[in-house]
Parts: structure tokens; C-alpha cells; sequence
């Protein structure tokens, strides 16, 4: 399967592994350019893009942290979460690659990431790494806003969709293209298989909605939900290792009047579904309710908790309304709740927001949620977008990110109108990576320019094929070119013709 | 022609005429809702789309200005620019088109642009109205940051590229995505031909880059370019019926050296040929030292002046530097020579800029430009985008859109890689309309929300053709819809299944 999906060889790439001073192994990918130099890039391929790896799917991945965890285990008598090490200010494993990871190509010493940091942005809640010792398949990875914006891509059957061999494959192609996340939204039949076979073969952090699946248990039905049911789900997707949950714990009785009130209700599934419940129960959310025992539930997985915002705006008419900022101030609450109990938490956000809306939905998240990761849907910055909502979102998924936000859900072109296909997938991935991108740049993330100034040297020197491999997705770029170009080798191409090439004519200034 | 391309009727919508109180008839788009409602929209199509006109290419567009042209030309014996109207209190039909235009449906009357608003714009160089008198097929529309943001689209064979049929097809394809203005930047054979087809055949006004053909005439020999030659070329395009000029009139000597020092140099063709010339000849931009002399050919023939930024950065490495900002300067300069003679100006920004530099030019540009309309290529908040750079430039384009710019220029996916082709050019231009629009939206500009709410209620109603119509690309939207529905009476769809559609479970709860 790599053969066909992961072909960094087509692209003068390899994955390579930067090993640490404690011989730890972190994998990279590594470009070689034309004039001989070669470039380290953040790699979400695992060692599906290893040369000569060949992966057979019923056995998985390589399980890379069992000896870690089993080190732990041992030594402490049970799992400990990555916030409770921080906290007591030991550096893991996990820790030390990831600080690696976060550097790319980085030589200037007094720029890096140190394992020290990221312990520290950990241990004041500023940053999560989701891991579960139940996925030691999983690379680590860090979300938070001193380290490189990350991109999540969902995936999941619908009652109406595809099948679990689709879905093995999304995974892989979204990572293929840079996905640092996957969450599986599957609500249809096999869900425990499906997510089963993608958490064994996916060396990303895989995030789920519980919710769904309880529903699933009681046939549909939302008033039949119950704690019990919900806490089974929960239980039994902490023991196949899924290592981030989204948890609609934040929308409560009181917010349910305001939301009705608006143009577009409830865009939330998982929002729904709890303001359902509770209107026919008259009763408060009962993830609410029962946050401290889904804590220690969490805690003993290391599994974070991704706060829901259920009542996120589902158009630009309900941005910034009491519902939205009503929760968002619950959220805050529950994750001081959950960081006293060990659990890393991050929180959800917006949904349809216009761009003269958004700093203040990162301003208010920062103020009541203690500095904690913002993840958020976009925002999408207008409503009228549909076809081509991956770029209505991507705009305000830039803005938030520059502004402070950790991860970013890709929005795909079927957004609002159908499921996504494969090319969906790689258009939607590749977007939120350039937004995630434009926002490291922005906020002068070290490291980030590097690449775009590498990409520029290229263009000027004409070294096209430098030019492909350095960009997020080399396939499209050498084909877009090759299609129109008479003969890389010469010093112009066919957009502008030999006398009007800019850069030539510069050159020529140069020269002189 | 029309029948393929202007499909109104499929998307319940069709062209009407607004008439104003003098009897001027504005065109307009109605989309009829399937709640009988309608909303009127901008529409850039012009005649093509009316039910059953048929087009005869040899014929071109019927000339809808010539009898105010006309009435014009005999009471003040010689052609007058629109800002020479503006200047002397004196309200044009084209001004009152204008008006009727950017109000689109709106009907709280305090909020209308009104006719003297858009001559008070004119007359104080804030807005735009090109409109050369040898181009009246052209319907009236304005570029100023006080009204709707517009976009332009670029066109043009090169020496290696594409036919005149192809370049025609290309420009109704683009005012039917909304393009409202469009660049013919051919540099072939056939110019002359090539432009005076568009001219003939599109409604909307038509800019050039002069400094192209002029180069042809010399063989591409820049060394031979001169001042005669580039004033036969102004005149053949004046007579014509070019509406407005690129004109790279700011790119100084003594800017040069600063341009050398950079990562990409100079990457605008026009700039890369002044300062070649420049060097070569080792005196100063003849356009700058003929300045007054363009400008009062220009005057003339009421074309607009469009003053190219010739060190527009190529790279985030050369934002915001010496050789940019300098350059803008003396746009500011020769913007106010312009005006003073009765041309109208807009100035040209970049380019390549990272997020965080993006509003230092718009800050800049109002100062040194005395808020002359703006008119940015993206920018693109990467260099990393190759295949995907409509969206890098779609990013900065909002937000630089938002802080003040009033004009986009598109970007397509085929940007520095390859000639665009007609999906790149639907792609591209929906994709800054919806860029455009966003930043209307932000403004808070009369009228804009509004489609967004139209289109907000018709989803949260699940009327499924009203969010197609009220939608940038209808085609599109349906296409991914269909492609999946099951059943489009059902009041849930195949993305979410019946158990999970948020919105139906909440009017659920509402319904109670």
C-alpha cells in the first residue's frame, strides 16, 4: 500500500530518523535539493514513507512506545498522564521527541524547542500530547500555541457511507498529506471495527466523539442515553487506545433558551444531541454532571479531553452570541476541573464567524480558558461559500491560528453539501496545512520562514524541481507544470515566454 | 454562446433591469426562493444572461453608454473624464448606475449608496470609475474601498499560449464567476486582435499592461523600447477602448539597487523591463519623466491609471522592504499629477506578504496615496503553495480586502507554475469573490450580510436549491449534492444520516 501512497523517492524525499542524545528516534522528512543541500521537514507520514517498507494491515504498525510505557508502568505501578510528569517536572520520551520533531531542520541552537519547554508549556496547560498508552503506535505530537499550528482531518461512515477499508485508507492519505490528527466521526455500523483497524494502522493521535457511538448503543433513540451507556463507550474506547475525546460537557440547560433563539440553532451533532436530552429529560448535561468521574476515567488512559463546543455559530448571523460565549465560559470551568485531575485538556471553538469576529473569540478564549489549546472548525468567514468552504474556512482558520490558536479542523469542498472523497481529503488537508503554515510564519515560529525562503531561492534559480519537492504537494505542482512546460532545462517556462520572464530579465540586471 | 455558458434558469434566477428615476436601466440578478421570496444580487454578466439573447461575436455587445456619451461629447465639446464630472459637482447616468449596483436588494433606504455619494468618492480620488467612452458596451461600476470590493481577473495568451476564441471564452467565463474587471495580458502574437474581440464582447471594463505590446513592436529587444513607441501603443489602446492602464511609471533608478539586493529580485514583467531599460540606458523610467504627457493622452479617452508596483515582492523574504516602499512613494507622486489632471488613479500592491505585514501596506498605501483606490495581487501569505496558491493569496486578499483594499486581483492554482486553463479561471475567480465578499461582510458593508443570512435560513429549512442559487458557484454546489443525495424532500441528507443532522434535531426542540 505505501508503494502507491507514500512516494517520497518520486520526489527526491526519504524519511530519515534524527536520533536524540538519549537515542531516541525521531522520524523526518528530508528533501534533496538540486544545489546539493538538503532540507528537514515535520513529517505526519510515520514509516509508511520508509524506502523498502512494506506494511501489512492486519498486523499494524510498529508499536514504537511499548517500551516507554512499560518502563513507566513498572516503575510508577500505573499510567501517569503527560500532564501529571510535566507537573512533576519529569521530561518523557514523548516529551524529548517531540521537541525534536518541532525544530524540522533548525540549526540555529538559541532557536530550538527544548524538551524543558515543552515540559513547561504542559505543565501550565498551554499545550496537550495526546497518548494513550493504548496507541503506542502513535507517534508524538504537540498542540499548543508556542509550537507549530496543527491540522486535524476527520474521517467516518455515515449510516448512508463508506466502508471501513475507505475509511483505513482517508486516515492514511490525510497524514500522507500532513494531517497531524485524525478524528474518526464514524455513526454508522462498525464502529468499534473501523475504529479498531484505524487506530492500529495510523501513527497520529486519533480523537473520536463518544457520543455517537453511545447513541449508536440506544439505537438512535437521544432520550434513552444514559451515564451508563456513555461511560461503557468511553471505557471501551479508552482500551483501544483512542487518544483524544470530544465532550460536549459545556452546554447546559441554561444555554439551550439562546440557542433557539438563533438563525441556524444547533450545528453541533454532539451539541444536539445533549440539548435533545435534556430538553425531554429536564435535567442538566449529564457529561456535566458527571465530568469529575469521565476525569478519572480519562486520567488512567492518558487520554485528553477536547472540550465540544456545541453550540458553536453554524452561520455568521450567531458568531459571538451569549450561547456560544455562554459555553465557551463552561468550558473554561470544566477544564480546570480536568487539569486537577491530570487530564490535558484542549478546548473547541468556532464555526461561522466573520473576520472583523474573530480575535475576540481568541481573546475570550484565552481569558476564560486559562491559556488552554483552541481547536477550532475553520472559522468559516462567510456563509455563502458551499463548494468551496475549504478555502471560506481556511481564510479564517489563518487569521485564529496567527492569533493563537493550536489546531485548526480542515474543512473540505463537500463541506455543508456531501461526504468527502479522496481528492476532498488531499484538497482539504493540503489547504489547512498552508493555513496552519501562513499562521507559524506569522507568528515568526522558528523555523517556519525557512522553508518559504528555500522555496524562493528556487524559484529564482529556476531549480523547478526543487520547487515541487518544497511545496506541500509535489504531485500537483510537477503535474500542473509539466503539462504546459516546453523544457525544464531551459532558464524559462512557457507562462511568460522568452522575453517576458521577470526574474530572467533580473538576473540579466544582475549579471552585468 | 449565451445558451451554454449563462445558465440563469437552471438556478431559478434571472437578469432584470432595475430602473433609476431618469430612466437609466441597471442590470441586476433575481434569485426566486422556494419560500416565493426573491433577492437581487450584483451581477457582472451583463446582457448574456437575459432569457433568450442570442450573441453574435462579429457584432460584439450593444453599446449601452453611446447616448450619454454622445450627449456629453456635444455640450462640453470634447470628452470628459469621470473625475472631471465628479470634481464639478456634476452627477454622471454612470455614477447613478453605480449606485443602483452596489445597493443590490437593500430596501432600508438610510443605508443606500446614494448617486452624490458616488461622485463625492470620485472627486476625491477615493474611487474609481473607468470608462472610456470607445469602450460603451462597458456597464458602469466603481473600485473604491467605500464600496463593494471588487476582483479582477487576468487573461491573455503568451508568446507559447493559447488562441483568440480561447482568450474570449476565458473572459465571459470570468464575468460569469463575477469577474468585475478584466486584465487582457497578452504578449503574442495577435494582440491587437485579441483585444479589440474581448473589447467588443465584454461588459465589464477592460485593463491592459501597454508596456507588453510595446516591447513586441521593438522584437522584444527592451533596449529598443522608447517613448514614441509606447505613445502609439497608449493611443492604439485609447482608441480602442482600454478603461484602464497598468502603467509602471514608480520604478526609480535609484530604486534598483535596493531590488537587486533581494531573494527573487524584481518578479513583475513590467517592472523587470523598466529596470532593465533603466540599466541598459542608464536614465531615468521614461514613463515617469513622459508622465504628464500619459497623462494627458489618458485624459482623453477618460482611461484610468493603474500604477503598477514593479518591486512587488516575489517572496515573503522581500515584504515590506526599501525597494517596495520606496516605489510606493512615488506612486503616491505620480498619483497626484494624475488627478490633477483629470485622470483617474488607482495604485497597485503586492505580492508576496506574510500575515503580519499585510496591514502596514494598506497603512502606507493610505498615506503616501492620499487613499487612492488599492488594487493588491493577493497577497500571498506563502511561498510554499504551489498548486494551491488561489487560496495562499485568497488568505491575505480578505484580509487586506477587509483593511481597505478595493480591488483583488485573482490568483489562480496555476500560479508560478503554468498558464490557467477555464476551470482554473472559475476556480480563481469564485475564490476571491468569496474573498471579497468576506471582507465585505467584515466592513459591515450595506447589503452584504445579507446574502449570508438569505442563505443561513435556507439551510437551517433545508431548502436545498435555495442554498445551491443563493451560492458563488450554483453548478458546483448542486453537482457535490446530487452526487450523494438520496432524496432531497427528505429533511435530512446523506452527510449526517437521519439519527445525527444537528439542525433537524434542533428544530425538534423547537417544535416541542
Amino acid at each position: 500500500m505505501n508503494k502507491t501512497i507514500f512516494n517520497y523517492k518520486k520526489n527526491n524525499s526519504k524519511r530519515v530518523y534524527i536520533s536524540t542524545d538519549s537515542g531516541i528516534k525521531v522520524g523526518m522528512k528530508e528533501v534533496s535539493l538540486q544545489n546539493d543541500s538538503k532540507v528537514l521537514l515535520y513529517d505526519t507520514s510515520g514509516i509508511y514513507a520508509k524506502e523498502n517498507y512494506t506494511h501489512d494491515i492486519k498486523k499494524g504498525l510498529p508499536k514504537i512506545r511499548t517500551e516507554w510505557i512499560e518502563k513507566n508502568l513498572e516503575k510508577y505501578g500505573e499510567f501517569k498522564t503527560q500532564l501529571w510528569f510535566a507537573k512533576n517536572g519529569i521530561i518523557t520520551p514523548e516529551m524529548e521527541y517531540v521537541a525534536v520533531r518541532e525544530n524540522q531542520g533548525l540549526t540555529n541552537e538559541s532557536k530550538k524547542i527544548t524538551p524543558e519547554k515543552v515540559r513547561s508549556e504542559i505543565a501550565k496547560g498551554r499545550a496537550v500530547l495526546p497518548s494513550n498508552p493504548k496507541h503506542p503506535e502513535c507517534e508524538p505530537m504537540i498542540i499548543g500555541r508556542d509550537f507549530l499550528v496543527k491540522i486535524n482531518a476527520n474521517i467516518g461512515n455515515s449510516a448512508l457511507g463508506s466502508s471501513i477499508e475507505e475509511e483505513i485508507e482517508k486516515a492514511l492519505w490525510a497524514i500522507k498529506w500532513g494531517a497531524d490528527t485524525v478524528m474518526d466521526l464514524s455513526t454508522g455500523e462498525n464502529i468499534h471495527e473501523t475504529r479498531e483497524a484505524i487506530l492500529r494502522n495510523t501513527p497520529v493521535p486519533i480523537g473520536t466523539v463518544p457520543i455517537y457511538q453511545a447513541l449508536e448503543k440506544v439505537n438512535g433513540i437521544i432520550e434513552d442515553l444514559n451515564w451508563d451507556v456513555y461511560k461503557q463507550t468511553l471505557l471501551e474506547q479508552c482500551e483501544q487506545g483512542v487518544d483524544y475525546f470530544t465532550i460536549h460537557a459545556g452546554i447546559l440547560k441554561e444555554h439551550i433558551p439562546y440557542a433557539l433563539k438563533r438563525t441556524t440553532g444547533i450545528v453541533s451533532r454532539g451539541g444536539s444531541i445533549m440539548a435533545k436530552w435534556m430538553d425531554y429529560n429536564n435535567t442538566e448535561n449529564f457529561l456535566y454532571t458527571h465530568f469529575v468521574e469521565i476525569c478519572h476515567i480519562l486520567k488512567q488512559y492518558d487520554v485528553a479531553v477536547s472540550l465540544g463546543d456545541g453550540l458553536r455559530p453554524g452561520s455568521l448571523a450567531d458568531a459571538n452570541d451569549e450561547a456560544q460565549f455562554g459555553e465557551l465560559k463552561t468550558l473554561g470551568e470544566l477544564g480546570r476541573i480536568a487539569r486537577a485531575n491530570d487530564v490535558q485538556v484542549i478546548i473547541e471553538g468556532p464555526g461561522h464567524v466573520q473576520m472583523d469576529k474573530i480575535k475576540e473569540n481568541m481573546d475570550l478564549q484565552l481569558k476564560y480558558c486559562d491559556e488552554a489549546p483552541f481547536y477550532t472548525l475553520g472559522p468559516l468567514v462567510s456563509d455563502i461559500g458551499a463548494g468551496y468552504d475549504h478555502i471560506t474556512s481556511a481564510i479564517g482558520g489563518a487569521m485564529i491560528a496567527w492569533y493563537g490558536t493550536a489546531m485548526l479542523c480542515y474543512v473540505t469542498t463537500k463541506e455543508h453539501l456531501a461526504l468527502p472523497n479522496k481528492d476532498d481529503v488531499r484538497e482539504g488537508v493540503v489547504t489547512f496545512k498552508l493555513a496552519a503554515h501562513a499562521a507559524d510564519v506569522a507568528k515568526g515560529h522558528p523555523g517556519a520562514i525557512e522553508r518559504d525562503n528555500e522555496m524562493s531561492k528556487a524559484r529564482y534559480e529556476f531549480r523547478w524541481m526543487d520547487q515541487f519537492n518544497l511545496s506541500l504537494d509535489p504531485d500537483r505542482a510537477r503535474k500542473f507544470h509539466m503539462e504546459m512546460i516546453i523544457n525544464s532545462d531551459k532558464d524559462y517556462c512557457g507562462m511568460c515566454g522568452p522575453h517576458f520572464c521577470a526574474m530572467k530579465i533580473t538576473r540579466s540586471i544582475k549579471n552585468k
